[in-house]
């Protein structure tokens, strides 16, 4: 009886549902909407050089400019396209612009956009191997190609038939923490097996890790978001972490009653592209049992020419790497490229497994879960796969060395003027400069440049000296951009000397 | 001379560089490759019933079928496109096939693809309001639009002018852990306050977090990663926490001189779609202190229906409620919503501004970075904005409305079958059902569902019950499609039954 009182129940509300009535967009009407969006991606990007690279906008523009509420009823998607100039363009800082130079480049390429729309039609949740096998299998071989590109030690690669293995990140703030995670479960268990009688909570408190005072935030703030502290190490006067001054660090802490687990390297720091010193801070690392994690979110694409490897020297000593093919390898966000020697620290600590995930397969090949903070995840890998194979190792690599001949080119241009100084060794596309004045002319300095609004720039500071950055991200960068951009900074340079003069 | 020897390196490195030579993929040759897509996609799409909705590969299938190394030379895009039938394809779970039924629904619709193009071509990194104004302003109107689709309280909308305001989170796994985060930086600050001599790690090793046994596995995971305890409550007979239960927890650990801080409740488990009771639990949480949080992850779209939101009743007493577009609201993946009536926890606690991501706009617009745990963000709110509009509120209400219908109509087909018990009451896009027999039969009989590869459900347990979840996921789901899903379960029943006489 209850049985029918249910399915009557069920067929009432059946009937209000018009399950019959079709509510999607049709397929034709799809296919020319997706192709006048090609056609406006590919005239936006070949003329990306015309816009403002800056917007003009004040914050709060657009909420005028669009209605409260969603509509009832749908639009067309002609209205939709035609907002795109009215509505969003005007707000957009124009990344790909050869005039953009602030923070770092991020990656944007034709094979990778194309990538990105299979990725959204296939549209699988990738959080297991059953989930979708092809989704996790190429990103393990993706990894592994990647992998080899940047001669990484057979350990950190899949097909070394070990426990080592990559997988992609969102980004490189999630690598950093990802690793500190697994370093904090693998130190808590090392040291409750030696005091089986200290508490998690003690122990935690005593836990310390380590990075270079020039390390990214990000790192600073997977401190804080795990909850333990870290010990910022000073650089020497090229701005690199050195070895003896981690080990000093370490030893005072060890002196203090404190348990050093882990330590971050970075090669191409954020405010000036400096390395720490691998060679050194990798085996003091290892020496004291901490997990070595290397950031090298930036600078890490530029490895896949031999002729920058040099930098990485020590990587043997690593516990785990990352660096992002969606900053510098024209992989368009989010890819963060991320390789662990023995990812089972990770997937161990972590590791919550309800009914409705477990599958047959388990243990055959990676379930991605496990090696992350989200538990959804794209496919991903299909993006690596088509910019690596529509490009080709060569012209990757090419790329790679314009953006840096870019910036030997504009260091040329600021050396030749003997107003200017030169803050930091330009070793890859990043150029660190200033006047040879105070720090608040060079901050007036950077104010007229974007105020200006032809180039952008952003500042760093290091030791109290503000300088300047200028960052080569875009793929359309020519030769004349540079000398452009020269000029744009002798123009706001006289403007601001002109202003000190009164 | 120093500055002449760097210029005469700079110069030989730029000679090497080949800064001229472009390296790219032309503008013809990708509108040619992206339109062949565009086709590729609504084909895929438009006949994806037609494909076995679960892979017959086996672990490993990927790697001998494609090159070790990523090639030298680029290949042409034909031999990446034609590549996609031989080498994912076979591996593709067919999330998007109305013979889907595991886990819930993801989103994919061809306006959310569209958008995502768009999102592609600017490509900027929201994570400041100057690093793309656009990004973050279209993010705020668009989760004031979905706020008040959903008719939140004021308080959780930006346009109020207060404190609140929404944020596009990548997944509800994230969302939980970040609202963890607050609440323990919340709790750490109230109690040291009290407490002025109570060491951090004292007050961090008393904090207890709480969630109903039947609460999703990463809101588990979130105290693990966060560092901190859950006590998992029992729900009642029907599978919801009720706020005597959570109470009882509450009194039970502040007797025993812990510190309660945090709650989710869920709206629509995983398990069964069932909704803890917020009207009971939301007030207990609030008179002991505690951040109540709303994992709606699924269930949250369907309160865009009116008819829904008595499910929702005690919304008022949520600090943070979060739910999925990317699930049910037709937005590809990733697009998890969440508001907050008082970010500042967040953004206070995690806050490391170095100088190149500081801007003069500060303070005016939401810098996201602080809302999150990644710094880098993609436009995502695009997405949002183009489903909104070419549904319609109604065709999006209609959506839900369909899908539940489906449901309705597939409970109904058991409830005529004797053999058959259903689980839980079926409220939503799910139904969870079982054979009156054994746990071990209703396995054998999902595995025979899974095996013969027609269609593709999951389990799950509760209280030692073994059941399957049947899961309406796809937008192209008719009522033959209940019928025909209904019929592979009847045929593998009778395999599962003939086999268990031998």
């Amino acid at each position: 009886m209850a049985s029918n009182k249910a399915l009557e129940e069920s067929l009432e509300i059946l009937k209000g549902a018009k399950i019959d009535e079709s509510i999607d967009m049709e397929a034709p009407e799809f296919k020319d909407f997706a192709k006048e969006m090609v056609d406006y991606i590919a005239n936006y990007l070949e003329n990306i050089r015309e816009r403002r690279v800056l917007p003009e906008v004040s914050p709060g523009y657009l909420r005028p400019i669009i209605p409260d509420e969603a509509p009832i009823k749908p639009e067309s998607w002609q209205a939709v396209m035609s907002d795109i100039e009215r509505v969003i363009m005007p707000g957009v800082t124009h990344w790909h612009s050869p005039k953009f130079h602030a923070y770092f480049p991020t990656g944007n390429s034709y094979p990778a956009i194309v990538a990105d729309m299979l990725s959204g039609a296939i549209a699988c949740i990738g959080f297991s191997w059953i989930a979708s096998p092809a989704c996790t299998e190429l990103e393990v071989v993706m990894l592994d190609w990647l992998g080899k590109m940047l001669d990484l030690p057979e350990e950190f690669l899949a097909c070394s038939g070990g426990r080592g293995g990559g997988v992609i990140q969102g980004t490189a703030s999630e690598a950093t923490l990802v690793a500190l995670l697994g370093a904090k479960a693998k130190k808590l268990q090392e040291v409750k097996k030696e005091h089986p009688d200290w508490e998690d909570s003690v122990i935690l408190s005593k836990l310390v890790a380590y990075t270079s005072a020039q390390a990214h935030s990000s790192v600073e703030r997977a401190g804080l978001l795990g909850g333990v502290r870290f010990r910022l190490v000073e650089p020497d006067e090229n701005f690199q972490m050195r070895g003896e001054a981690l080990e000093e660090a370490i030893k005072r802490d060890i002196e203090d009653g404190l348990i050093p687990f882990y330590a971050v390297v970075t090669l191409g720091t954020t405010s000036a592209c400096t390395f720490d010193r691998l060679d050194e801070c990798g085996p003091v690392g290892n020496r004291y049992g901490l997990w070595v994690h290397i950031d090298a979110a930036y600078a890490g694409s530029a490895f896949i020419c031999p002729e920058y490897r040099h930098l990485m020297r020590g990587i043997e000593t690593a516990d785990s790497f990352n660096f992002n093919p969606h900053k510098w390898l024209l992989v368009n966000f989010d890819c963060s490229a991320m390789w662990l020697k023995d990812p089972t620290w990770l997937v161990n600590a972590f590791n919550v497994d309800p009914l409705y995930l477990k599958h047959e397969m388990q243990g055959s090949a990676p379930d991605y879960r496990h090696w992350q903070i989200p538990l959804g995840r794209r496919f991903r890998a299909l993006k690596l796969w088509f910019v690596l194979r529509l490009y080709g190792i060569e012209n990757l690599q090419a790329h790679i060395r314009r953006h840096c001949g870019f910036a030997k080119q504009f260091e040329g241009l600021v050396l030749k003027d003997p107003r200017f100084e030169i803050v930091a060794k330009v070793q890859m596309g990043l150029v660190c400069f200033r006047l040879k004045e105070s720090n608040e002319l060079n901050e007036q300095l950077l104010k007229s440049i974007n105020s200006r609004g032809n180039v952008h720039m952003v500042p760093s500071k290091i030791n109290g000296k503000y300088f300047l950055r200028m960052a080569v991200c875009s793929r359309f960068t020519v030769s004349e951009d540079m000398e452009y951009t020269w000029n744009e900074v002798k123009a706001a340079t006289e403007e601001t000397l002109a202003n000190n003069k009164h």
